[in-house]
């Protein structure tokens, strides 16, 4: 199987690699991003750290990557089951400290798992929930399984730049939400199969919680685009 | 035309950009470097400052890009013309001061141009001779147009990292030289078109000059892998 991205993630955790995080969109938009996937709690991101305060009860960390979140929560003294699809990352995040990891996609999340009290979806994973009709599904899974969803994104509409701003006409004009990025990881010599993320504006979240059985309780404002996204059960008193 | 590197330099020039260069090979190697186009001396690899005491008279500098080196050498007191493909560089090369800057590839080089001291060819440009065939070509033209070279290039064999030798192992089964880059330039979502880019060790140098009217006169070690070639024409004194 090929694994870039935890390749990526070895590589660094053993001090080889360029810190560079190759990421190729489906319009041939490239970028090298230089997010730190083992950045202690200090360096994270202003709306991540603040947002911390609205984690509870036992954690399901989605996406986890190197652990950098489990193991803050873990220092917290939260419960934690870390999830990854990527080999690597499960064996970063196990060999960095994290308890409880495993292989596992947020699809793959059912009540075998037990009960969480939060869903946390760092580093912009609320772009995991893929899309419309993706996001929908899972999100009426979770309500089974979680008192609240703590999760990042990134608005799509905080943007002036013509790529970005075609790309998000081209998927409006395919059905797809603006901000639906199909995207690979690329490492080295290694590419990763092509997936969906999606990053939303809060109006979208909105939307797409509708008839879910969540609601948003509240949106934690990062220094630019980047925010944070606290939901909880439509009924629930926490 | 796509100018995905020259824009590049345009963005970085007005302050945009994110200071990577992402360079793609053609058997899906990537790979986002950080070499700074705008460095000034003090900052340039260090075989690249040593061999400046062997830069005489007048100056063609090949691949320009930004001017780095143009504008150090017309600090110095030589008249130097800059050359390079790209619209953009030219551009960024003007506007930071170059005097003579035009957009040329060395394959257009001729006597139209006047004689030169010296042929300079920094940032790994002997790598712009692309191939045995087309290195020997150009060098028998550039025997008639100067009197030295003064080339940076990397050493191919001072690796040992399995997917750089398992490409080299490719180029040498298909009558390439080991170190013959295919390589494309990728800017956000520009891509400039494929290119051979050949980096050599000093043996193959060696090589390449016999018949060519150049003899190599002498290298200049960098830190690592890199150095630079002073290369003389074969009768000369200098």
């Amino acid at each position: 199987m090929v694994d870039a991205f935890g390749t990526m993630l070895l590589e660094a955790l053993e001090g080889r690699g360029t810190g560079h995080e190759i990421v190729e969109r489906d319009d041939g938009f490239i970028d090298a991003a230089t997010f730190d996937y083992f950045a202690p709690v200090r360096r994270w991101p202003a709306d991540e750290r603040r947002a911390l305060r609205y984690v509870r009860g036992r954690v399901l960390d989605v996406g986890c990557g190197a652990g950098r979140v489990a193991l803050e929560l873990q220092a917290r003294g939260h419960e934690v089951l870390a999830i990854d699809p990527s080999p690597g990352a499960v064996e970063v995040a196990r060999r960095r400290g994290v308890r409880d990891v495993r292989r596992m996609r947020l699809g793959d999340v059912d009540e075998s798992l037990g009960h969480f009290g939060t869903v946390l979806m760092y580093g912009n994973n609320f772009g995991l929930l893929g899309g419309r009709l993706k996001a929908g599904r899972l999100l009426r899974r979770l309500r089974g399984l979680a008192d609240r969803i703590v999760a990042s994104s990134n608005d799509p509409s905080v943007t002036d730049d013509p790529a970005h701003l075609a790309y998000q006409e081209r998927n409006c004009s395919r059905g797809r939400m603006p901000g639906q990025l199909r995207l690979r990881i690329r490492w080295r010599d290694l590419a990763d199969p092509w997936f969906d993320y999606l990053i939303v504006s809060p109006a979208e979240i909105e939307e797409l919680v509708l008839g879910t059985g969540w609601r948003v309780r509240r949106l934690v404002r990062g220094d630019s685009s980047g925010y944070v996204a606290v939901l909880d059960v439509e009924s629930g008193e926490v």
